[in-house]
């Protein structure tokens, strides 16, 4: 029997749950997975987000759907159609390759399965590995500012850049976090605010222009943001807001740390300019939607530029943390995070 | 008979009407201000805002109530209240000097109120004086960058920054105005998407942390915006997110103006170290209110950041534009905005 827990997702058998981040933090409703074009769903509707925990939940999903059907074709066609839920993620594909990688006479004897689950595990560790390497970035009394939701329920374990914050406080150091909302979706103020104040780490909550005005105030002493697809290079794609950020950071001298596992680095991907950032939809930024409800203030006939993630060239990110080390633009320039043992 | 009509006001007789802005677009609702405190109320809530058209505003509210007592002081005892309504803009305290200044014997005898039509006539010369001297800056096909308002309702006339556009438009230049939203009061998605629209310019709206991804992408020719107070040495506050996007601008090497009436620089104030930031509500920034509805999404436990400002030193600067002309770094280290003939 088949058990797994998270912040974000459990299994139990073979019931897949997951949390609805849409519908957070108003209300915790839990959601029974019931196929791979189901998740597919799930993840185009951002219901499940956060770069490692999409790779997590595809592999579950497409493994569930193996003990369903008996045709090989079928799981491959639902794996690729997994794989391309969402464009800019890296780790989804990465997910989705291990469990491909696996003999395909097994597959519906328990290999999908357990591809999946050691996905989930792996993550866990990873996360914990990430936080070892990030805290020597931080200071006792550090205020960190954040982007976007990269804790518990972007991950199977304590998160990337939060987790690094989650560690520190668990071992007692003294930080605070502040957030940026993260428009058009609001991530931050929904998400990161409600897992920062239930562990009890000290935060502040601020909109995205507002980041600017609190590094000339002298008050951030770190930048740590997560990342959707590191390339060769080491431009860094991540959500919408994060290059502001990095740039902001820069004229600020504050030092501006990309956070991710190893999986997030995409060896096939030579730069930033490599990366396809998806745009979505207008009605996104006519208003905002959720659970708390649904206003929009603009005239719905004007344009909009709504790309869901930007890239940040390697010359503006001061380090790379990942699961099996950090890594300065030095080492960045020698191509040093590539070079990595897989597990 | 007193009649005067903008965008945002209208005075018939002594019925004085403001347009109220935080009904906007999706109501245009009309308020009659019954007396000076009322104004003050109009003024905090946001229903009326905009650095010149606040100090009109409260110039005209002071006219109407001198007609309503007979005691001198408790004209002087409002002018004060007005004058304290909100403590960024310098405009207002420009506007409730100038009526202060006329013969007090003649209060209410009309003087007041020639006071306060001058006030509105001379805002709607500094505008088109302001586009007179902005649209040098431009060329034909340009894609600006703005925030906030400083259009049709945030003037008398034409607007500062916003008026500059409405002029090239007007001109038959082929411009593009780029508008991010503005959190978290959202008057670019809200007020200034609205006024473009109405006028016909083609514009783009966007999320505040999406200006940097449209800079990357070299799409912005040049970045306009207005000012809250210009000091002595060129240091300019205006709308939280306007020093973001003038550290954005100047990473991106795209040029910064800054754009207002003279009434906006503040001889008396040295540099934008002396410049009192407002803080607002939590609730801001816990969600959106307006009349497009009330949600709130972050947890109202948390702590906010939330200055209804920022200031941006003068090195960011490329140029100031004032109604009596166009001012560069060097001429701003010269002082030269300072030397000003009053009208």
């Amino acid at each position: 029997m088949i058990q797994l827990l998270s912040a974000g997702l459990r299994v139990n058998n073979n019931v897949f749950e997951i949390l609805d981040q849409q519908l957070l933090p108003s209300q915790e409703t839990w959601i029974a997975v019931q196929s791979p074009s189901h998740m597919v769903e799930i993840i185009k509707a951002l219901k499940v987000r956060g770069a490692p925990m999409i790779g997590i939940c595809a592999a579950i999903a497409l493994a569930q759907y193996a003990e369903k059907t008996s045709s090989i074709v079928e799981i491959e066609h639902a794996a690729h159609e997994l794989q391309n839920a969402r464009p800019t993620a890296v780790n989804l594909a990465y997910c989705i390759g291990k469990m491909l990688a696996t003999p395909r006479q097994d597959w519906q004897k328990g290999a999908l399965w357990e591809a999946a689950v050691k996905l989930f595990h792996e993550d866990i560790t990873l996360c914990e590995s990430i936080a070892k390497h990030g805290i020597p970035l931080l200071k006792n009394g550090a205020q960190l500012l954040t982007i976007c939701n990269t804790g518990r329920i972007a991950t199977a374990g304590i998160g990337t850049a939060l987790g690094i914050a989650y560690k520190a406080h668990e071992l007692g150091m003294n930080i605070h976090v502040n957030v940026v909302e993260t428009r058009p979706l609001l991530q931050g103020g929904r998400l990161t605010i409600w897992e920062l104040k239930k562990q009890n780490v000290p935060c502040t909550l601020l909109i995205d222009n507002a980041a600017a005005a609190l590094m000339q105030k002298g008050v951030v002493d770190a930048v740590f943001v997560g990342a959707d697809r590191i390339a060769c290079n080491g431009d860094s794609a991540n959500k919408i807001g994060t290059y502001s950020l990095a740039v902001l950071a820069a004229y600020h001298r504050i030092p501006f740390y990309v956070v991710a596992p190893y999986t997030t680095v995409d060896p096939l991907c030579e730069s930033g300019m490599h990366i396809e950032i998806e745009q979505r939809s207008f009605s996104e930024v006519h208003g905002v939607q959720g659970s708390f409800g649904n206003v929009t203030w603009a005239e719905s006939s004007v344009q909009v530029f709504n790309p869901a993630f930007d890239v940040t060239p390697a010359e503006l990110i001061t380090g790379i943390v990942l699961d099996c080390g950090y890594f300065n633009q030095k080492a960045i320039k020698h191509g040093e995070h590539l070079k990595i043992e897989e597990k």
